[in-house]
């Protein structure tokens, strides 16, 4: 299981669940509380708080769009129609009235994006900046879609190539290069339309491996990629990581991902997803399909893997947040599959 | 103009407004949003930070009770029947799952009591223990009530005698002591009868002063108390500061203010409005009227005062939160009040 999952479960086991609420824990992205017998609330909250510290987000304008974006995100992948947001800002006493009507500015500007809006909130005085936020919405039918729901044989698809995230984080964070603009789009209308035809559905705001770690383990499936692992990066990122000692995968470890949708469609639904997205322009990715044997199943320069992508998610973690620390882990991890190829090898050559 | 509002005014002035929403910035303790036709939500979102920087909470039950209860309030000012409370929860890397489990446990039962519950949300790590949540509801016909929507000669009520939040923050705080316990309710029930019948309302949760300035601002009108300022105070707190050097009336003065209604209702509804809430086993006390006159008129040990309650609710923030600094402010305005009351006592004799 997920470190923070198990973290998740171990809190929240004394608390009652509301007869009103369809999804029980970890079951979605956003929560989805029947508020009248027409009304569907799909509610999220999420804060943005090591990203500052650690100074991955600087830039106030930055901080509020992404502070909306995390939270617009989560109700993409339930497929809801936003309506609001709320923000949980946190500023030191002498903190510009300019910074705070920067981030105000960028949470506005994320929130038009999507024909949404600010409608409250509160501030206030701590010893650093973060920013949190509610964002919420309706389903107006009675279709939702979940992380749980998809069945053995499951198509499953990408809503777009991943990897901008990490890219961002590494260029930031490692490369410490400023001038690398970072303000990614929650996929709602993506999200809507899976929701009316697929059968489960996660962001990949936490990276590739933990999104399909958890509809790993809340379905009791697992995945087989019909596409090399590399070929789930971004061309222009993929090219990015070709100068870098990093090899490619990273950027599908996370945990700072993007705001791409991984989700399953049965196979009957299928052309009907692929015909409806192509009418507003998208386009998604087929990457696999759900199996039965509870792992995930790849191929990476030719070998084939078959691997619990837990263990991949769970690094930054199992680390203590240490960068250093959690990318020593996975190259470890790489070099046990340079090994695995290389006996392959030998077991094929003798 | 009250300090925080104004701040509130500043960083918002670049937001558009939701045409779904009810309420403008500052008009309401919670939002109220148009979702669909027939469904009208309510909510709220609150932060504890520095009561638990500063000491004023400690007990991680107690952290998570307030944590729920301060947007319960919220909601119980706006008249909304609860429907849940996401949890935004920050703890240090090494704070033991025993207390964190206490949090959750507090803000769990605080949730019970209104028959609601904890649907989601999120944790952080940080460098401090904080607690935020986002509480909503639903208002189930079509009548509403907000700060705003008074009239000079409507009857001022408060649900209950004031003073148990502030009396708490001095024993706490000034005293030391630990053994005074604080867990308040929010006045959910009596919420729903005053918005049915009321004509404004908003909670004491940062102090009377506070409250009545925010309804005098918002409605452009003042307020003249028909009974001495003293008497607002719950004879139990009351009795607590005649030991002490602290004059009554500061436990009305905030910033920690317990979680009493202060609404108005106009006359021809006050009848119906105590003939409704003594069936429920509740006794507003009727404290005064809204009149034109955009001052606060009162009583004090004899004394006629008119005072605008901005200046006193404002101390605390314009003393940057320093508590002895904000102590000796208050002791100012209360030396003001007795040489006002000296002066007219010479007047009268002269």
């Amino acid at each position: 299981m997920l470190v923070e999952n198990n973290f998740l479960n171990k809190i929240t086991g004394g608390i009652r669940h509301n007869p009103d609420q369809l999804n029980r824990i970890l079951e979605a992205d956003a929560e989805l509380i029947q508020l009248t017998k027409d009304c569907l609330l799909a509610i999220t909250t999420d804060t943005i708080v090591e990203e500052i510290s650690e100074g991955l987000y600087r830039d106030p304008y930055q901080i509020g769009w992404m502070g909306a974006i995390v939270n617009f995100s989560d109700l993409a992948a339930v497929g809801a129609e936003p309506k609001g947001f709320l923000v949980n800002l946190q500023v030191k006493r002498n903190t510009p009235i300019s910074f705070i009507q920067s981030i105000m500015a960028g949470a506005n500007a994320a929130c038009q994006l999507y024909g949404s809006y600010i409608v409250g909130g509160d501030t206030n005085h701590g010893e650093h900046i973060q920013l949190g936020g509610t964002a919420f919405g309706v389903i107006p039918d009675a279709k939702i879609i979940m992380r749980k729901g998809c069945q053995p044989g499951d198509q499953l698809f990408i809503s777009g190539k991943l990897g901008l995230g990490s890219v961002y984080a590494i260029e930031k964070l490692l490369k410490k290069k400023s001038n690398f603009l970072f303000f990614p789009k929650a996929r709602i209308t993506e999200g809507i339309i899976v929701r009316k035809l697929g059968s489960c559905c996660i962001d990949t705001s936490d990276g590739f491996f933990s999104a399909i770690s958890n509809l790993m383990h809340t379905n009791k499936t697992g995945i087989r990629l019909s596409i090399d692992l590399n070929e789930l990066i971004h061309p222009d990122y993929y090219s990015t990581m070709l100068n870098s000692t990093l090899p490619p995968w990273f950027l599908l470890a996370g945990p700072h991902g993007e705001f791409e949708l991984v989700f399953t469609v049965a196979k009957k639904h299928e052309k009907e997803l692929i015909e409806t997205a192509s009418v507003f322009g998208w386009n998604p990715i087929h990457v696999g399909e759900i199996i039965p044997d509870q792992k995930l199943h790849f191929r990476l320069h030719g070998m084939d893997i078959s691997f619990n992508p837990e263990h991949v998610a769970n690094l930054y973690e199992t680390n203590a947040g240490n960068l250093e620390k959690y990318i020593n882990a996975l190259f470890k991890i790489h070099d046990q599959w340079k090994r695995l190829s290389t006996n392959r090898s030998k077991k094929i050559a003798g």
